[in-house]
C-alpha cells in the first residue's frame, strides 16, 4: 500500500541535458523510496540555467508534496540552484554561517586549501534547514514549500546517497503496511531467460509480482508479495527454479559474498590473472577486511611472466597455447604455491578486439579454480561482448566457481 | 552555436518511477541531439497512467517544438502512450491499416503466431504518420503539434535507437556553425580549484565559454568558441595556466594516455600492487593492445608476497614498514625486475576502512615508479576519501607518475 504523496525527483546538470551521463542519482532515489512504500511521479532533468530551473522548482513546488532535488550546489558558476530556488521560494539568499563552518571543517578534514570560491556553497535561502554532507565539500538544504517540503542535496552519488537516506527517506513516516520483499542475486543466466523461467510464478501465487533489475553481468531477482506465507512460498519457487544462479540474498555483491565463505572456511586466496588482467583483484579488494584472506596474486599478462612467475611450463604453452585449460590449470597451481594460498583462481582469455582466430575465437576463456579438495576447469565462450564486458563476466565467473568450490567443500 | 529549437525528450514506463532501471535511453537520444548541434531542453520521465501521460503530452506539446516520447506502444494494458497522445491532441483513435499491416509482416518475419492482443498496436492517432520498426513488433508514429512535431518510439533500446536515427535525427536540418569545441582532460587538482585559476579566461577571450566535468578522479575542461582564432587563444591559456594538470585532448583517458607514451618509447611496464589491489592492472588492460606493452604485474597484498615474488628486504619491512617509501620503491624494482619489464609501477598505502594509525592513518598511499632513467616517489595523503576511491586515485596517481617520468625522459 503506498501512502498518497505526490514526489517529484529533479535532477540539473548540463552533462544529463547532453547525454554524457544518465540520470542514475534519480533512478536511485526512486528505488529507495519504492522500497519504502512510496511511489516517485515525476523524474524531470533540466539545465543549469538559472531561468529554465527556476521555473522548473516553482512548478514542482506547487505540484509535489515532497520534491528532491540533486545537483548543483558546488562552488563553480554553473551551480546555481541555491539561486534557482531562492527565486522560486522567493526567499532572499545570504551567507549560512553554519553551511559556512561545515565546508571550513570538511576543508581541514581532508586537508586541502580552501578557495574563497568553496564558500559560496554556504549561500544559501534563508529559513533553509542546513543539511550537513559527510562525503563533500557542499552541503545541502531544505525548504517548506507551498504544498510540503523540498530536499536539495549534491549532484555526486556518493555524497547525495547518504544524505538521501538521513535526511530525506529516514524521517518519512513508516508506511504501515510495506510491501514484504526478498531480493535474489543471481549470476550466470540471461535477464530473458530467467524471466521466461518465473513467469509462472505470479499466476501461481496470487498477490505475488516479480521484478528484475540487470546489473551486468548480475541480475537482480525481487520477490514482492502482500503476504509472508505467499512470499516465502514463491521465493521458494525462485529458488527451486534458478538453483545455483542464485548466488545471495539482499544487498550482497559476489565478492562480499565470496570472502565469506573463504572467511567461514579459513581459506586463503591468490589469483593468477591473464585476460582478466587484474579485475580479480580489485574486486577481491573492494571488500574491506579482504587483506584477511587474500594473499595477492600474479597479473600474467605475458606468457614470460606465466613461465617465471607462476611455473608454467613452456612446453605445455608450447604445446596447448595460452588459452588452454592445461596452462590455466598451471597458472592457478602456480598462484596457490607462489603465493602460499589455500585457494588458486586463473583466468586465460582473449578479451578482444583482436587477438582472435577462427579455433580460439574472441571470447574464449579458460577459467580454474585449484584447491587441497582438487581441481575446477571451466571452458566458456562469452562471443558477442566488448572487451570489457569478456573481462568483467570472466572475473565474475572464476569468482563464482571458487565460491560453489568451497561451499561444497566444507 | 545551437540551433533555436526547443527539445522535450518524454520516457514513459513504471520501472523508471520505480528505479528499477537509469532512463539510458533519454540519455542515448540526448548525446546524438548533442553531436548533432541540438540542446535538449528537458528530459521528463512519468508513469504509465493514463491521465498523468496526457496531462505531460498536452504540456509538452505546448512547450517544444520537438518532442520525443520513448516507450508505452506495445500491446498490453500498461501500453497507454496512443490514447494519452489522441487525447492530450483532441484526436480520434481508430486502427490505421499500414500500421496493421506492418504488425503481421513483422510477426511474419520472425516466425512467430502473431495474437490478436497485438493488432491493439496498430490502433494510432487519425492522421499521424506511422513509423515503420525494423526490430520490433510496435510502429512509431509523429504527430504535429500545436508547436512543431511530436514522435512516439517503442521502449526497447534496439528498436528505439534506430528509429531515432531515421525518423528523428536524420530529417532534422544539419547545423551549419555548430560550436567550436576542445576538451582538455586533467588529473591532480580539484574541480573549484580548476574553475578558480580559470575563471579570467571568459572576460580576456570574448565569445569563449568554460564548461567543467568531474567524473572521479579525472576533471574535464570543455572550450567552447564561436571562432578558430578564438578556441586556439583561450585553449594556450587554459594550457599555459593547468599545465601539467592536462594529460590529454579528447575522449582519451588516462590509461590510454600513458598506453600511447609507452608505446612510443617502445617501453614495457610491470606492477607491484598494494592496496590497489590489481586496478592498476586492470586499468592498463582495459586499453585494447595493451599486451603490446604491459608485461603484467604482482598483486602483492601480503607482505610475504612482497618479500617472495617482489624481493623486498624483510629488514626493510620490519624498519619501516610496507606503507613506506623504501618498500615501495623495493617493490617498483621487484616488479621491474622479476617481470622483466623497463619501467616498474607500485603502490603501497592503507585504503581503509581499517588498518589506520596517528603515524599512518587511512588514505596514506606511497607511490613508486622506477626505471633506467631513475626512481620516482611520491607520499599522498588521500583522506576523507573512502576504500573505493583511494584505490580510484591511487591507481591514476601512479599511472600519472610514470607517464611524465616517461615523457620527461624521452
Amino acid at each position: 500500500m503506498k501512502l498518497h504523496m505526490k514526489i517529484g525527483i529533479i535532477s540539473t546538470g548540463s552533462e544529463l541535458l547532453r547525454g554524457i551521463i544518465a540520470d542514475t542519482n534519480a533512478a536511485w532515489m526512486a528505488a529507495q523510496l519504492d522500497a519504502g512504500g512510496y511511489q516517485c511521479d515525476r523524474i524531470v532533468a533540466v539545465s543549469d540555467e538559472l531561468e529554465e530551473l527556476t521555473a522548473v522548482l516553482q512548478w514542482a513546488f506547487g505540484a509535489f508534496d515532497l520534491v528532491v532535488v540533486g545537483g548543483g550546489l558546488g562552488p563553480t558558476d554553473d551551480d546555481i540552484t541555491a539561486q534557482a530556488a531562492a527565486q522560486a521560494g522567493r526567499w532572499t539568499i545570504t551567507r549560512q554561517p553554519d553551511a559556512a563552518e561545515q565546508v571550513r571543517a570538511r576543508f581541514e578534514h581532508i586537508g586541502r586549501p580552501m578557495v574563497e570560491l568553496n564558500l559560496k556553497q554556504a549561500d544559501l535561502p534563508d529559513g533553509c534547514r542546513v543539511l550537513e554532507n559527510r562525503h563533500g565539500t557542499a552541503p545541502g538544504f531544505s525548504v517548506k514549500t507551498e504544498r510540503g517540503q523540498a530536499f536539495f542535496l549534491p549532484g555526486v552519488p556518493s555524497e547525495l546517497k547518504p544524505m538521501f537516506e538521513t535526511y530525506v527517506l529516514g524521517p518519512l513516516p513508516r508506511v504501515t503496511d510495506p510491501t514484504l520483499r526478498v531480493e535474489l542475486r543471481c549470476f550466470g543466466r540471461g535477464e530473458s531467460d530467467i524471466q521466461q523461467a518465473l513467469k509462472p510464478i505470479e499466476q501461481q501465487v496470487p498477490g505475488v509480482g516479480l521484478s528484475f533489475r540487470a546489473s551486468f553481468p548480475e541480475i537482480g531477482v525481487t520477490v514482492n508479495a502482500t503476504d509472508c506465507a505467499q512470499l516465502e512460498r514463491a521465493v521458494a519457487e525462485v529458488r527451486r527454479i534458478l538453483g545455483k544462479t542464485i548466488f545471495a540474498t539482499g544487498a550482497v555483491k559476489l565478492p562480499a559474498a565470496c570472502g565469506q565463505v573463504f572467511t567461514e572456511s579459513g581459506l586463503t586466496v591468490a589469483t593468477a590473472e591473464s585476460c582478466t588482467g587484474g579485475l580479480i583483484g580489485h574486486l577481491i579488494t573492494e571488500v574491506p577486511g579482504s587483506s584477511a584472506y587474500f594473499r595477492g596474486g600474479v597479473i600474467a599478462y605475458d606468457n614470460a611472466v606465466k613461465i617465471a612467475a607462476l611455473g608454467v611450463d613452456p612446453a605445455v604453452l608450447e604445446a596447448h597455447g595460452a588459452v588452454s585449460e592445461p596452462v590455466v590449470i598451471a597458472m592457478a597451481q602456480g598462484a596457490r604455491q607462489a603465493l602460499n594460498a589455500d585457494i588458486g583462481l586463473a583466468t586465460s582469455g582473449i578479451a578482444g578486439p583482436d587477438g582472435g582466430t577462427a579455433e580460439k575465437p574472441v571470447g574464449l576463456v579458460h577459467l580454474a579454480v585449484v584447491s587441497n579438495e582438487g581441481v575446477v576447469h571451466k571452458q566458456r565462450l562469452f562471443s558477442g561482448y566488448g572487451r570489457d564486458r569478456v573481462k568483467q563476466i570472466s572475473a565474475w565467473a572464476v569468482l563464482r566457481m571458487a565460491f560453489d568450490h568451497v561451499k561444497e567443500n566444507r
